[in-house]
């Protein structure tokens, strides 16, 4: 079905307004990265703070800037079209819309480039990016050559197929800041076209940094197609859900199908793969006694094939000529986990590491075709097993970016394994991990709507901040020490602006002092104005600056007094009663 | 006012009777601990499973029992009246209903007790609970004397005033389950007694522990009462709270006024004290620089109090006055933390842990005098600066158990506090705490209402867990299992019902597939049934069994000739293409 006739059917496909506004108290700006390189930030906007604003990172692409208009049947600007066509290394092959491959004998990928000391348009704007400004006048922070050092060593990839110019690039490296993954596609039972695209842009407008298309129902390529072209941010899939649209059946699967699509999804500009190469033939006995057995879908579509058929996995068999496929279109693999604990119970077990290991193997087979790749983690793993996965993970795949869903810390809490997971995965974020795949309340129960969607990206949100904090990012610390700043001074409106979530913190602010006037007021409805302790505490600042002297040295000076007399006084701990 | 006055002023005060219902799939068991000790547990049915029911922990109280009358105007019965009059070492003073105290001479503590060897009630009490009938069979797991022996050493504490009988005795300890505070109570601008008992109630049944009750506002002494008498888990409160309503100002705040309360407050029944002792003068100047000074309401209060008089605090200065006070109620401390961050900026600061060596120091004063002690703890940190907190409180509190409040690991999400500190909880947990104070949605923004309570003891219920998984702790993993089998197995209900939330669990799922049917289908609306893992893995086992062997044989027969044929093919990983 082409995209005239689906749109005829899905009626008008107007993005709802409330999608175009900026966040409260914010609007975007762009910082010049190089000639013709332009990097969109946010801007708060903190009147009564000291700095006056704060730029951060901006993942809501140009459905947030009102200047820009927005045709959902055309799809965004082509960011990258010239940056691409500037380098000389690929042909358009035909159709209403051209879609390149790298010319004969040529690989596009950023670990290519970067292995040859090119440093990309794409690694310049992800230097930027990174930065937030927070270096401005006060040393290099990350530069666009530590990022291409950072690609070329395997240890940081910038997915940014050639066939998704519309992308503004970001990169996922254990040195970089923390990144968050959101996951949306239709299933057989619920969910359509337009709905999915509402859930891409509202996913990236709530801090998605890449969004994976799930989608195993009906269109599937026509979602995707509209998914891309109006995504500001990379799209991964899951290729083996099609190809078994495909088949039919999990043994029907073959590997001239798989490769069909495979170029398909590659020339409509996904920009990473999940692929189960690791789920080999001779690992699928080890789940027999698990609890839940195999969890991934892709993993279980896998090992039934190889069951079946009493043969090898095929993606493992054809590693080398996917590799081939994606360097054309710089695809970057994220290999899949498809042997991952979906329990506490199987965590860490035989099966799981067993695939880490074979997961390393084919990392090396990737960067030998200057394929970018990333790790998938789990999965389900109480906390005391969970740095164990990093530290393997770290030693058998070379330093490959880590990419893991949660790790949920315990079963028990379906409905809201957003928070279960937000534990394991601002741990394993803190130890290390690159990107974390948020997991939304509906998880184990349903498909997520736009509450979930917005629900799970906040809780991973705070998971990756609360990982950059601990990992000293220099650019982390300062929103929070910003918002706890107006917090103290009662700046209410600057708090809300600079929370991750404005309008849920306005509105709860609301619920019970819901005046203009109380937006100033030096309480809350917490403790009320007499028991406010932050209320009590500038008293005491201004008690000291009433007697003419600067607050520490007005308190140290009469403290100085006072604890000579109780010196005096024999410095006994307990006076006699 | 009188409490009949109040209850005409109120209205009838009859609780909700959605509070009386068990939780979905369960229903409530006494297990003999004991001659006269049983001990209420919660046993939810699992027709499917192969262990048939769970016994969990229970903190709902009788409420949760049908067959128990509840009349909030008379309170609950009470549970501990005979085992505190079978000691004789207590006298009821007049009043329509008896205040008891310690005889003259005599001390009534847990702590007392444990240090003579004696095993009480209480004891054989929280040994069974501790266990929920895992050990059955199996091995002691806790016994009494293990608990008595914590106690003794101060390594845990039951908080049990001898005129709160109500109560059903629990433990605070590094070795048992880690445990769950919720705030509630009124403060000036909002809040009537009957939301707040409502709140109690429906703060025990989504698993509170223990409640504090804040309370500010009008009425305090009533709604205390009120709270008390109708309580099934020990009540704490920050008795200053209610010293600074009587005196108005921080600085009129006197020692004869704050003893009075605390007797006041010892009569009714409040099992611990938060007294911010640590908080003394000499430390309040390194509070100065910091971005969010001093946070803890009574610490600020207490900090002006010192400031405004340049005196030490009275609360050090009669520490051994207040020890006396409290063990004649065996009321236990709660050292308040008045000097914790209030901002990642300030966390494990000079401030802080300066008034932690202090706590150290009075925990061995309170120790002296027989009274239960454990120690309060931040507040906000990074995660990278938690163990750190542990590890101090550990060293310098003579292994007291730890309470803390989150901690917080990041600023910038007013609105989901209670994920933020969530994380920070369930780590400090896995290290060593014993209890974790609940932050809720609304923390920094306003005063929690009922869902916002649910939402902050579910997400405190999970980082508990979360701990007691990764400490190991023998009867948490079973719940776990249990419903990680029931997912394998489709057994939705069973599913529901092991959920630390059952109606959300269910909710979500009837969202997409509401039907009956629904519940006994081998895939959700996540997947579909085509792609369900579970489904697969389940086909997997199938086909092993089919084929006449148990399912590893099978599987693992086939995998052999296989590998046979791999290593007979000369093994090589890729073939030749």
């Amino acid at each position: 079905m082409n995209r005239e006739k689906l749109l005829a059917e899905s009626g008008p496909f107007a993005l709802d307004s409330s999608l175009r506004v900026p966040l409260a108290g914010s609007r975007k700006i762009y910082v010049e990265a190089a000639a013709g390189v332009h990097v969109p930030m946010r801007e708060i906007d903190l009147p009564g703070d000291r700095e006056g604003r704060l730029w951060i990172y901006d993942t809501s692409g140009p459905y947030t800037d009102p200047a820009v208009a927005i045709d959902l049947a055309r799809g965004l600007p082509p960011l990258r079209g010239s940056w691409i066509e500037g380098r000389c290394d690929t042909e358009a092959t035909g159709g209403t819309r051209p879609r390149r491959r790298a010319r004969s004998g040529s690989c596009v990928t950023q670990l290519h480039y970067a292995r040859r000391g090119i440093i990309t348009p794409e690694m310049e704007f992800v230097a930027v990016r990174e930065n937030q400004r927070a270096t401005d006048g006060r040393g290099p922070g990350i530069t666009p050559e530590f990022v291409r050092d950072e690609v070329a060593r395997g240890r940081a990839i910038i997915p940014a197929n050639i066939n998704h110019p519309e992308l503004e690039p970001m990169v996922i490296g254990r040195n970089f800041l923390v990144k968050v993954n959101a996951n949306i596609g239709n299933s057989a039972v619920t969910s359509g076209i337009q709905e999915e695209v509402e859930k891409l842009v509202w996913a990236a407008r709530w801090g998605a940094d890449t969004v994976m298309d799930l989608s195993t129902g009906r269109h599937i390529h026509e979602t995707r197609e509209w998914i891309l072209r109006n995504a500001p941010v990379p799209i991964g899939t899951v290729p083996i859900y099609q190809v078994l649209e495909k088949a039919g059946a999990p043994e029907d699967l073959t590997w001239a199908l798989f490769r069909d699509t495979l170029i398909e999804q590659a020339e409509q500009g996904v920009d990473y793969f999940t692929i189960h190469a690791g789920v080999r033939l001779a690992y699928v006995p080890l789940t027999a006694r698990r609890v839940t057995g195999i969890v991934s879908r892709g993993g279980a579509i896998m090992a039934k094939w190889c069951l079946a058929h009493h043969q090898e996995n095929f993606l493992y068999t054809h590693f080398e000529e996917i590799c081939e496929i994606m360097r054309a279109y710089d695809v970057a693999f994220s290999l899949g986990d498809g042997l991952r604990p979906g329990s506490i119970a199987d965590a860490n077990d035989a099966a799981q590491f067993a695939e880490l290991d074979t997961l390393g193997e084919l990392t090396r087979v990737a960067w030998r075709h200057d394929v970018q790749t990333m790790i998938e983690g789990p999965g389900h793993v109480p906390m005391h097993l969970i740095k164990e996965n990093m530290d393997r993970q770290f030693a058998a795949c070379h330093e490959a970016p880590f990419y893991t869903l949660g790790p949920l810390t315990t079963d028990i809490a379906p409905g809201y394994d957003h928070i279960t997971s937000a534990i394991g995965a601002a741990m394993i974020g803190w130890y290390g991990t690159a990107m974390l795949c948020y997991v939304t309340p509906k998880e184990h129960l349903g498909l997520p709507d736009k509450q979930d969607v917005k629900d799970g990206l906040i809780a991973y949100r705070i998971a990756a901040h609360a990982a950059d904090l601990a990992k000293g990012h220099p650019a982390a610390r300062r929103r929070d020490d910003a918002l706890s700043r107006a917090r103290f001074e009662f700046r209410w409106n600057d708090q809300f602006h600079l929370a991750l979530d404005p309008d849920t913190a306005a509105a709860f602010h609301d619920e019970t002092l819901p005046k203009e006037s109380a937006k100033s007021a030096h309480f809350c409805s917490m403790c009320g104005p007499k028991f406010c302790s932050m209320k009590i505490t500038q008293e005491v600042r201004d008690y000291a600056a009433d007697h003419g002297l600067s607050e520490t040295v007005a308190i140290d000076a009469g403290l100085r007094e006072k604890a000579a007399e109780f010196r005096a006084d024999g410095a006994r701990l307990y006076r006699k009663i």
